[in-house]
């Protein structure tokens, strides 16, 4: 008790891990002793997820094995849709999310298994239906029928398939998949915290990630990505950011996409791919018009942010609109991110039952004391 | 990052709250100022939850307008009830309440609106209507209908008239209303913990709830309750307590409902107060016979477990044969801990929103360094 309050629990240790360290002073996100960035540049979605639940990256064969393995077990159970029919349209397509995954725990025959080997089987399983889930959100609600994924085709184009109902070209998918590879795993954010801490009393993974689900849509995690692309629609031109921006600093609002807890100084790592992923995508010829409309915006934005409060953008300002160069509805940019972030969940969710101590803290009472109730 | 590493926080003060607070020297659960066991021997639950999310203890009028709010707003969305029949009956019943606490978000128009005002009112619907599910998870498991409030009774009545089917005594309902009272609200632990951490997104009370429910599930937590039941009818007679104690202790086996984080070497006083409404209850004729035997039983355990290991039992080890006593089915006894807690839970969600910090520790990284992929 004799440690001083810190609000947030900020700079307080709340973990041991081997999963992931964010090095600000090296500039680097380090994933189980690789730079996510060398990930992102050089690998795939599917490597990286091998990587955090089962510890390193997949030879050829492991690689093949295990895609093949996420698009079977990808095969979402009908009970799962008919609930999901069962909640209003107008519900936050996180809500229906969090709902569906709590569901799927009870289609899931390792539930209450915490063995490694269990976890690691029911981590494959939950990745892979949360993935089909997810690119199918917007179409249970528009009433059309889940698309599922297929064996042959990658994680990452397997959801863009599912999401777009098209024919994703190879430069759409990698743009992809390097957005999932990013938003895989980053330490101890809110929602990776929560579900260790739910992990905690032993309860289960579908709880755990239930829980994550739970923390990301709030707007001050991963509520953002979707915040930040209806700035640029509100702002509609590179002509008028600035103002935009401006106008909005003089009246307090939050500008969404900018600065991080832990970042405070420096650009988040992750912001500076998705930069490059969405000019690597304009050039390509395969984003629409806008696209290029979305970037000098966010350039001008950028810059006015950095002149204006001394802030950089996170990885949700440069995600948004690589993104909706993908054509992908701005009501799955969330439920995309915690698609993605699954897999460094599952990672903790299995390191925290491993090694478990109940998170189970203190507080600082501020309420009277000594008060006596009258008989009823 | 001064601070050093303190596995599951202990002892780590987390928040500031003017709600609870664990006076473990006083030996006094302080509620709002008022002593929890002060407030379970003169008041009814429905007056302690007043007290928790509007600040104060109700007047006459105000607790009878309450339990009106209570009863009409109990009435559960249909969807709802079809969610819960989509789920395998062999799915735990929290696994089952954790996937309709979710799905409630979507029946509730002040969902996204974190004012007091709003929040107070969907706090009562979220009692209200999680009180009546869980009553009934048992009914629709079974494929029986549900069985709704009735406007006129008392919140405990109501409750404890859906979970049996029953006309409950006027004995039988002051005993349930005291174990909700105690089960209520208490500080920081785990399930309040993942709630505030949740709701610090500015993620919704639903999904704060919801997270709250995955972390009550655990056997280190809420679920302890349903353990010591199953131990007492493992154990079957006074007689073979001691041995069955000693043979588990032997084995090194877990003894469910005793020790906790916090009150370590003193007897939880909520134990003390179940263990008197037990008594209560066998003395006025209206327990089973075999609660005569639960109650020698515990007895005999609380010495047993002092003598050998210095541990004191805690509230679920009392709060489990009460439960029996009353005739309700084991797989209900998690559930009703957290619609009691929904109450606190409210409470400090509001609490975080009023005053909002995102939790954002950070970890001890343990893991390797410099580790360069090769290409695909």
């Amino acid at each position: 008790m004799e440690q001083s309050y810190r609000p947030g629990l900020e700079g307080v240790i709340a973990a041991e891990t081997a999963i992931s360290f964010l090095d600000v002073e090296g500039e680097e996100i380090v994933i189980r002793g690789y730079n996510l960035l060398d990930l992102a540049q050089q690998k795939t979605y599917v490597d990286v997820l091998h990587l955090l639940v089962f510890g390193t990256l997949p030879d050829e064969k492991e690689l093949a094995q295990l895609e093949h393995t996420l698009a079977e077990e990808g095969k979402v159970p009908d009970p799962i849709w008919n609930i999901l029919k069962e909640l209003p349209p107008t519900m936050h397509a996180m809500d229906r999310l969090r709902t569906a995954v709590s569901a799927l725990g009870g289609f899931d025959p390792d539930v209450e298994d915490t063995s490694l080997e269990a976890s690691q089987r029911k981590g494959m399983r939950a990745i892979a239906r949360i993935a089909t889930i997810v690119s199918n959100l917007h179409h249970v609600r528009e009433g059309t029928e889940p698309l599922l994924p297929e064996v042959g085709k990658s994680f990452a184009e397997n959801m863009l398939r599912m999401i777009t109902r098209g024919t994703p070209s190879a430069e759409e998918i990698r743009a992809f998949d390097q957005s999932l590879i990013v938003y895989s795993e980053h330490e101890m954010p809110n929602s990776t915290f929560a579900a260790r801490v739910i992990a905690s009393t032993m309860a289960d993974m579908y709880g755990a990630l239930t829980g994550g689900v739970a923390s990301l849509k709030g707007y001050l995690h991963g509520g953002a990505n979707e915040a930040v692309m209806i700035m640029l629609q509100e702002a509609k031109t590179a002509d008028q950011m600035e103002s935009y921006i401006l106008e909005k600093l003089r009246s307090k609002a939050r500008i969404m996409g900018f600065g991080h807890r832990v970042y405070m100084k420096k650009m988040d790592p992750r912001a500076q791919l998705m930069k490059e992923t969405l000019k690597t995508l304009i050039d390509s010829g395969k984003a629409p018009v806008r696209a290029q409309t979305w970037y000098d915006m966010c350039v001008i934005g950028e810059r006015v942010m950095q002149r204006e409060k001394g802030l950089y953008p996170n990885l949700d300002y440069y995600a948004a609109p690589v993104y909706d160069a993908l054509n992908i509805p701005v009501e799955l940019y969330t439920p995309i991110f915690f698609a993605s972030r699954t897999a460094g969940l599952v990672a903790h969710i299995i390191e925290q039952h491993a090694n478990n101590r109940l998170f189970r803290p203190r507080v600082l009472y501020t309420g009277p004391r000594g008060l006596k109730p009258s008989s009823n």
